[in-house]
């Protein structure tokens, strides 16, 4: 095709335009190159600076929007090409991608081969695929269409597309979750309590995507976590674990932009979600998994039945890539802990890890369990003893002072600061609470301010059984202002139901 | 939901961004409904103006790119909105789209039921699925998943959703022709033949999407094609017939969205594509319909097994919908008549018509035969005796007479020209032509600059089985300007296989 792609040249220009991941490209519509090459709005087309090539989404604008002979581009588009400001770039028409075509033929029933997935990976990796392809690949591969075969293929894929770090020992422990809970942030207990009994634990973590707080943005309120390889390294090196974000080590690149299709979709596909998760995991290195799957009528997983056939599943493709996993079905039908949201998740952590006499009981509970199980797993302790062995280390302190020395090692420990504007909701008359909306327990968080805002979020004052009185709080919503504290407080107003007290 | 979704003002302003169809909104980053709603780059978020409301795709702008409390809007989406500039627009989170639940039900292998689709296709038509979700929902729908139930619902959808057509009599005759094959512009011929014999054929087409002309192009070259509702009813009620183009008529709008995915995906679909024909039929007021379904190696339909099997299903469920349809499996290896481009192919037709010496005889073939059929549906003549009248119609020049009266009542019939700059392309030495490939000469046209340019295309001038001499012309390029000539030619030389010349 080399010789019928003809080269035009334009100069770049950033058009302020933040895009997220998406390349954006802006033209005159009477440019010379729109003309004569035929292109119109929304066309895929390939631009070149030096050694570096993307394939961007074409927008045509007016000419009093942008100078003569310039190209502009969004944020994205501009830093994948690697550009200052001023230069030239190549413009042409987008090759062909070859590898839709097995994925056109992944429509048509053809099972994808090793080589399919590779490739199709690599052109996502590449970004030599748009939106509109990336969300047919996403649907293709949804809804049970992948086998075991193409599931292993494709994490597979995603691991080597990206950074692999090897810690040239084993086992190398590392623990997730199956999101969709709220609170939950038992990571930073489980993780210290761990690396306390001398395994190697080094945790990446993902900031929040759909929810009000990932482990990296609570972490963020007590230590620096954008920590580079190099950095990275020191820590685990030094304390034998971390409690970083993953975001800036790039493992597993594609996992990101195919989630992000997917939150649009709100499309959760089992074969997808295993990927997702154990390429995440191998890229980091670890040999030694523990996937805790929280299930329940308002968590991500629903049913025990769909949590048992998932848990099979994970096992099975662990295994055919060299990864022990081990699975534990937890209870999803309320929030653990009280804080919801980056800056009161930090607060219950810190109770639980000093040992606090008002520590979230639950959250305490189920880290035990968690830090248990990865004890056994690291044959630290006897099946069915690790839990005993995690309390031990949890009470006698040396699980907070390894999370200091985790946070010191990151770059300090950080003072809490939760000052908030805040309102109590309370319970309108004597009873029993029945049930919970985990997702409207979230998106009020949210409403909130979080995760955008440390300090925003959702204080969960009861648990499902408990009785509680007429003007008892049931929960309290805390906003950075009052504005944001008004609109979570409407949303409260118009869905009560988020809670529901019977008799 | 009313109560959460607070209601934000800002500015409406032009971005001055052509996105096609796609609805875009240019937020500032510090823009304090950005903030307040936690809105980011590529969200959903409702713009609202008075009666009118869209869901637009968000891009989050540097400060100096706009002015405070605006909101940029692309054309589309500042046209949907029915501004003029200056107003103030509401901003709100984008409600949930509850079909996309059926949508997702879909990719998990239920079946859609005719209400699911009538909502999916309700909320695309009003611009409330972004393109990622409609490339889930063509590729959910890919690869035969659509029973004949399923075909037959998504098509009446697609009917019931935009304009519908009713002439008050019957037979309205109507053709089609299952793209792929350059040239084969039989329609203007047919359609004056079949309406010289007093049946009614108010056709509508469309321009050009990936090939180097459509029907309308062509027809724009001799008269006005762009007619509204009311002047193609004067038009058909004074000639019995119509040549125009559809586009300004809106039958079946979801049928173009869905189209524009469809293309960039590469992805034809039976399901879809029947849908995508008969719903523009129906809507057109149709009730006779003969598909001509061109089938060759390097043609939409590539084996007569396909053919066949998509014949049976455009004919069910036409039947299912009260709409006759009869097909036609004809010859798709080489281009029909020597023009591909709209003027070359007007130049074409006027030769069929005027009844020239040098007309190129396979379009006049096919356009016989296929008037023929149509004239036999419509009762005009005896099964096996139509293409006896067309043939006569045509020879005693009632069908150019009858052209003629179409163009003048449209807008009057203009002169052709065709001046370009031309190349010869010749053979090397002699020899039969022995292959054609349809899809590099389509392209080939493309490149010269077809449909942009009136006069740019490709002129064929050989047929297969036809022995060449070394140096005869086996086809000209014609373009507008120098640089389209050359660019055309470069990729004539890097692609000789475009005709293959044996033994």
């Amino acid at each position: 095709m080399s010789s019928m792609n003809i080269t035009h040249t334009l100069m770049a220009k950033s058009m302020g335009v933040n895009s997220h991941h998406e390349l954006v490209a802006f033209m005159r519509s009477d440019c010379h190159v729109c003309r004569s090459e035929g292109f119109e709005a929304l066309a895929s087309i390939q631009l070149g600076h030096g050694e570096h090539t993307i394939i961007a989404k074409l927008y045509v604008v007016d000419i009093d929007q942008l100078d003569a002979d310039t190209v502009g581009l969004s944020h994205a588009a501009f830093a994948k090409l690697k550009l200052k400001g001023g230069e030239s770039v190549k413009v042409t028409h987008a090759p062909v991608v070859n590898s839709l075509s097995s994925l056109r033929a992944k429509i048509f029933n053809q099972p994808f081969s090793e080589i399919d997935l590779i490739e199709i990976v690599g052109d996502i990796a590449k970004g030599h695929y748009n939106d509109i392809e990336i969300s047919s690949f996403v649907t293709a591969c949804g809804g049970d269409r992948l086998s075991i075969d193409e599931i292993t293929w494709l994490t597979n894929a995603m691991v080597k597309v990206g950074e692999q770090l090897d810690w040239g020992t084993t086992p190398v422990l590392d623990k997730h979750c199956v999101g969709g809970l709220p609170g939950n942030r038992t990571t930073p207990i489980v993780v210290s309590i761990v690396a306390a009994n001398g395994l190697l634990i080094p945790k990446t973590s993902s900031r929040a995507i759909t929810s009000p707080a990932g482990t990296a943005d609570t972490m963020e309120i007590l230590t620096r976590v954008d920590l580079d390889l190099c950095r990275l390294r020191q820590v685990v090196k030094s304390t034998g674990a971390s409690l970083a974000w993953g975001g800036s080590v790039k493992l597993s690149p594609v996992d990101d932009v195919l989630i992000r299709v997917e939150k649009v979709l709100d499309l959760d596909s089992e074969g997808q979600l295993i990927a997702s998760v154990l390429s995440k995991k191998i890229a980091a290195g670890s040999t030694h998994v523990l996937i805790d799957i929280p299930t329940g009528a308002s968590a991500k997983v629903r049913t025990v039945d769909a949590a048992e056939n998932l848990s099979r599943q994970l096992i099975e493709v662990g295994k055919r890539l060299n990864l022990k996993v081990e699975t534990i079905i937890t209870d999803g039908n309320e929030p653990v802990g009280q804080g919801i949201g980056a800056g009161l998740e930090a607060r219950d952590v810190l109770k639980v890890l000093k040992g606090e006499g008002d520590a979230p009981e639950n959250l305490k509970e189920r880290a035990l369990t968690l830090a248990g199980l990865l004890l056994e797993m690291g044959n630290k302790a006897d099946k069915g003893q690790g839990k005993i062995l995690a309390t031990n280390t949890l009470d006698t302190g040396k699980a907070w002072q390894k999370f200091m020395e985790i946070c010191l090692s990151q770059g300090g420990l950080k003072q809490l600061d939760n000052t908030a504007h805040t309102y109590s909701f309370e319970a309108q008359y004597k009873g029993v609470i029945k049930q919970v909306d985990n997702r409207k327990l979230a998106r009020l968080a949210k409403l909130a301010g979080a995760p955008a805002s440390s300090v925003a979020g959702v204080d969960w004052k009861v648990r499902l059984g408990q009785t509680v009185e007429k003007g008892q709080s049931i929960l309290d919503i805390h906003a950075e202002t009052k504005g944001e504290l008004n609109y979570a407080y409407e949303y409260l107003v118009a869905n009560e139901d988020i809670v529901i007290i019977g008799e």
